[in-house]
C-alpha cells in the first residue's frame, strides 16, 4: 500500500488525519482538491507531498480542455502555482513540479501527448521515491548500533513518503537487519504526527517504542537513555541548516548538550542549494486552532477564546547536525563544502 | 480566594484538574484524602503542596484519638510519611512538615494543645506563603522591562501557591507596575498546566498572552521574539541546579543558545542545601496515561495499547540559569557560593 497513488484517473491517498483511529483512502479529481488536501494535511511529509503535487499536476492536465499546447502549458503553470502555495516550507513540492516542467519542455508535444507526459513523469517521481528511500535507509542504517535507543521526531515513515520513508525508514532497515532498536517517539505537537502516525507505523513493523511528549527528550538524553536522534527535513539549505517540524531545533540542542549525534535523513530533492542558509527558508505559520483544539481527559485544554501561535517548522543550525543521510551517501560537515558533492546533476 | 485553605475543620482547595472548564472547591477530612489529592494533582505547584501538606498534618492530628502526646506524635509521624510519599520531587512538602515538627518539638504540650499547635503552624505557613511570594514578585519584577515578551513554563501563578505565585507572580507584578508585558505560554505537556491554568490566570489579570506548544519556544527565541524566560522550581540544589516541570531544561538550552536570560523564581523553602547538585534530586515518573489520554479534534492521539513514558520533571544545570529570584533578593552565579547567603537561618 502506497501513501499516495494514481488509479482510475484519480489521485488516491491515505487520509492521515484519521490515523490511528481509522484507515481510509480518499480520492481526488481536481488539482484544487489536491492542493486543499496538502494544505489540510490529509497527506504530509516532504517526499509524499512532492509526489502528490506531481499527481495533482497530472489531474490539472486532464482538467484542462485547452486544444493547443501553449494554452495547456499556461493552464499547467497556473495549476502549479496553486499547488505550490498549498505549503511553503517543504521544497519537494516545488522540486517535483519543476522536474515535470523540465521533462515536458522543448519536446514539441501535442496536447494529449503532453497530458500523458505529465502523468508519466509524476508516476516516475512516485516510483523513484521508494527506491531513493531504500538507498537512504541502507546508508543510514550503518549509523545505528545493536541496542540503540533512538529519539525520533514527527513522522518520517512510509506515510511521509510514497513508501518506506526517510528517518523512520533508516530505523526500519536497522531493525530488518536484525539490530535491536528501541524508539522514543516524540509525540510532536501540535498535530501529534509522532504519537498518531509514527507509533502506528512502529506497531506494524513490530519495533518496540514508547511515546514521550516533546519536552521530555532532554530528560532522556541527559539520563544517557538515548544514543541517537533521527529526523527528516522539509528543506535543507546549502550550508546544511535544516528546516523541519517545529521542535527539531530544541531536540538537536539537547542532543548536542549531551554528546548524542543528531541525524537528518533527506532525499537530495529536499536540499535547496539556491538558499545560502536556513534564514532564507520560509516558515509556515498555521491555524492556531491546531494548538488549541485538544482535549485532555475530555476537558478543554485552554480557556475559551484563548489565543495561540502555530509556527509549523523551525530551523536547526548546521552546527547541531552531525550528518545528513541522502540516497547518495552520508554527508558530514562542513556541509557548505560537502553537500554539493552528493547532489548528482 | 486562596488555592488551599482551612475552613470548618476541613482542608478545602480548588480542583485544578477541572480548570479552565469548571471552577470547583473540594474539601477533605483525612490526611489520606489530602495525600491522594496531592498525588492526583487536584492541587499542584511546589508552594501550594507545601501548604496543603501542612493542613493535611493538621487533619491527621484531629483524626488521631491518641490520649497521650507520645502516641499522638507517633500518629503524626506516620501521617507525615504518607503525605511525603505523595510526590517525591518538590521539597516544599517535606519542608512544611519538618517545619511543623520543629514548631511542636520540646514544648511539653498536652495532646489537644499539640493538635492546635499543628494547625496554627500550618496556617502560618499558608499565610506567610503569600507574603513571601509578594517579596519574590517585587524583586523579580525589576528584571522585566517595559515591552518584554516572556516565555513562561508550566503554571507558577496563584494556583501554584496559596496565592499570588512565583514566576507568574513576578510577571503579574511587572504588569501591575504598568510595564507592558506579553506572555508566550508554554502549554506544558503532558498535563497542560500552561494552557489550562496559566492562560486562565492571565485572563483574570488581563495580561496579553499566546499559547504555544512547548517545542515552539526555540522558534520564538531564535527569531528574537522573546526577551526573557521565567519558570518556578520544585527543588533547587545547593549548586543552583533546578528541578522543575519537564521541559524546563530544553527551554533553558534554547534561551542560552540565543542569549536570552532564564530565571527561576523560588521561595527559599524550595532550595535544598542538603543536596550538592541536581543529580541527587528524585525525579517522579508518573502514569503514562497522562501522556496518552488526549484527543486531537476528537480522535485518539495514539494507537490503542500504545506505551509511553512520563517523567514529570527534569533538572536544568546551573550553567543555564541566569539568576534565581527569592523572597530575600535575586541570587546570581556562582550559586554554590551565593545561594547560602540568601537563606536566613
Amino acid at each position: 500500500m502506497r501513501t499516495v497513488f494514481w488509479e482510475d484517473d484519480r489521485v488516491k491517498m491515505i487520509d492521515q488525519r484519521l490515523l490511528p483511529g481509522a484507515f481510509e483512502i480518499v480520492s481526488y479529481q481536481t488539482h484544487h482538491e489536491v492542493a486543499r488536501a496538502i494544505h489540510d494535511m490529509v497527506v504530509r511529509g516532504a517526499p509524499a507531498i512532492g509526489a502528490t503535487a506531481g499527481f495533482g499536476l497530472a489531474l490539472a492536465a486532464r482538467e484542462s480542455a485547452s486544444a493547443s499546447t501553449e494554452d495547456l502549458l499556461a493552464d499547467l503553470r497556473s495549476a502549479a502555482a496553486v499547488l505550490k502555495s498549498a505549503r511553503p516550507t517543504a521544497v519537494n513540492l516545488t522540486w517535483a513540479l519543476d522536474r515535470i516542467f523540465k521533462a515536458i519542455a522543448n519536446k514539441d508535444l501535442k496536447p494529449d501527448e503532453l497530458r500523458q507526459a505529465v502523468l508519466t513523469e509524476a508516476q516516475k517521481i512516485a516510483d523513484e521515491d521508494i527506491e531513493i528511500n531504500k538507498h537512504m535507509a541502507q546508508h543510514g542504517a550503518t549509523l545505528i548500533h545493536d541496542g540503540d535507543t533512538i529519539i525520533h521526531h514527527c513522522n518520517t515513515g512510509a506515510l511521509a513518503a510514497v513508501d518506506w520513508g526517510t528517518a523512520l525508514g533508516v530505523i526500519r532497515m536497522a531493525h530488518e537487519q536484525g539490530k535491536q532498536v528501541h524508539v522514543l517517539v516524540d509525540e510532536t505537537r501540535p498535530r501529534l504526527q509522532g504519537a498518531r502516525l509514527t507509533a502506528w507505523e512502529l506497531e506494524q513493523y513490530r519495533i518496540p517504542y514508547e511515546i514521550i511528549s516533546d519536552n521530555m527528550a532532554g530528560y532522556f538524553l541527559h539520563a544517557g537513555k538515548a544514543q541517537k536522534v533521527f529526523f527528516g527535513a522539509d528543506r535543507v539549505a546549502a550550508n546544511g541548516d535544516v528546516a523541519n517540524k517545529v521542535g527539531t531545533y530544541m531536540l538537536s540542542l539537547a542532543a548536542q548538550d549531551n554528546g548524542v549525534p543528531a541525524y537528518a535523513v533527506v532525499p537530495t530533492s529536499t536540499i535547496d542549494l539556491s538558499l545560502k542558509d536556513g534564514s532564507l527558508i520560509p516558515i509556515e505559520e498555521r491555524d492556531p486552532a491546531e494548538v488549541l483544539d485538544l482535549q485532555f481527559r475530555g476537558q478543554p485544554i485552554a480557556p475559551q477564546n484563548a489565543r495561540a501561535r502555530n509556527p509549523a517548522f523551525d530551523v536547526t543550525p548546521n552546527r547541531l547536525i552531525s550528518a545528513i543521510v541522502t540516497e547518495n551517501g552520508i554527508v558530514y560537515p562542513p556541509f557548505e563544502a560537502n553537500l554539493v558533492e552528493f547532489i548528482l546533476p
